[in-house]
């Protein structure tokens, strides 16, 4: 099935922010969305920047602001203003058919992941790509970037020169997102790998042993069977720890056998570059020892 | 379905004694191993204490460890050397029907929670109890009580005074250990808690957080559904962090709307006691708002 693809996002459309993860500093938000404001009508309330322990609001608060945002007609993306966690506390319930009767981007990565799955799982593409809080403090180059994506989900972008672990080539919708975050999917009996799928993966501050978990548990409950291909962004602060495995290291021990072509080092997650990817556009790799290629979209 | 459960160890006993998760001090294991000796006869080999990152020995190693302890019809008891990380990566391919075919005990914690949801898959009664590494360091009291358990593993045992977060009554077979194990186990699709079960739950260095997205995605999966109470262990080292939000509180605050009886502070798990406790045998919770009472066994 391909993906329903929401229309582009255009200057002057309403956009609306939610916060159905952690808390953050509020300024940092405020100078996201000033850059944001520039060019969209933006669609939020105070209650965005209410924060209980380690939410952004309690979830009665957090879903009806995310359930508000799915059923609005006339609302051209959805971005996240932060990650951290609190996502899957709510979101497996919501009505994620209205995602699918008024198509419109979910944008956000690290826990907005569990949105992205739920997105999926009805068959809508949304947008793996920075937050709002990130928004407040990256550079020309990433905002630039997000603003592409949002007004040219489809293009295609073409990334050269990375890591070959498993040489081949395939084609797929991409899909993926934050390991951690998958897993809690599959444990919540929530992730549903689209077919033949070309999947991302990234994280944050997990141990290589714990990052070995995650996957060995998504692929014993093949999860990941449908898979065509894997892309690796940004293991980002992911050890060594001290009995010196490298997460890159144990990431490639588990998906080499596969048999399906693996690249690593898009340049998206936690690090210092976050690209933009459109979940359920198309990806195509050609991973060759002498370099992988990803396109995206197109 | 009441679990088969293994016959009581004996003195001059056979035990096997298995590494499937993670490396250890030679010595540590060494001084549990002596204690153990001057009563059973053990089975080891010195693969036992092999290393590889952080896990002790490659997966075959540990698979082919543990599948000839299975099989083995002399063996009254299988002990873990210790827990840390990989039972996940081979447990759940070995064929389980075999222990239900040669019934034994298997005894550990902690990652060695893989093994007894295995245990439970197949309806075989299980120790939850130190691993040999806790054997070389822990007190005479504690090493008494792992003796106790194996040679007189369905007396009953009574604990008072617990901490009553949801009062009421309850009865079922014991079930649980580790909670990250049981959310891996979750995403493995192996996690089958036995129907009306009282569900025991410890964990060690985890934030609040991360205890949040583990239990939320079991409830949210349903893995849940059937248990009849709780009774939580020592969460060691969990946080508070720095939002403030404790262990207890996050847990509590999960566990409360289930409409079951929950009591925390059972001497079991990463804290000073770890008493046995043994899964699929009779568990009794009487929680009243004056301290609750749980009876093990019996």
């Amino acid at each position: 099935m391909s993906a329903v693809v929401p229309r582009p996002v255009r200057p002057g459309d309403r956009v609306a922010i939610v916060a159905p993860s952690g808390p953050f500093p509020p300024v940092v938000v405020w100078r996201g969305l000033a850059f944001l404001r520039e060019r969209y009508r933006l669609v939020f309330d105070r209650g965005l920047f209410a924060r209980s322990a380690y939410l952004a609001g309690d979830d009665e608060r957090r879903r009806s602001e995310l359930a508000r945002a799915l059923e609005d007609d006339d609302i051209a993306a959805i971005i996240a203003a932060r990650g951290g966690y609190g996502a899957n506390r709510f979101v497996h319930e919501l009505d994620w058919q209205k995602l699918r009767a008024r198509p419109k981007w979910i944008v956000g990565f690290s826990d907005i992941t569990a949105l992205h799955v739920e997105a999926a799982s009805v068959g809508v593409a949304s947008i793996h790509a920075s937050n709002v809080t990130a928004l407040g403090w990256c550079d020309r180059a990433a905002r630039a970037s997000m603003i592409d994506a949002l007004e040219d989900p489809l293009r295609s972008r073409r990334y050269e020169g990375l890591e070959v672990w498993v040489p081949g080539e395939a084609e797929g919708p991409l899909f993926g997102g934050n390991l951690a975050i998958l897993q809690a999917c599959a444990a919540a009996g929530r992730l549903e790998v689209p077919q033949g799928a070309v999947v991302f993966l990234e994280d944050v501050t997990e141990k290589p042993y714990r990052l070995d978990r995650m996957l060995t548990t998504l692929l014993v409950g093949g999860h990941l069977r449908g898979a065509r291909a894997f892309v690796l962004g940004d293991f980002t602060d992911c050890g060594p720890g001290p009995d010196g495995a490298t997460a890159h290291e144990v990431l490639r021990q588990l998906l080499a056998p596969l048999g399906v072509p693996v690249v690593a080092g898009l340049p998206a997650g936690h690090g210092r570059r976050n690209d933009p990817l459109v979940f359920g556009g198309r990806a195509r790799l050609v991973a060759q020892p002498s370099g992988g290629v990803v396109e995206i979209g197109g």
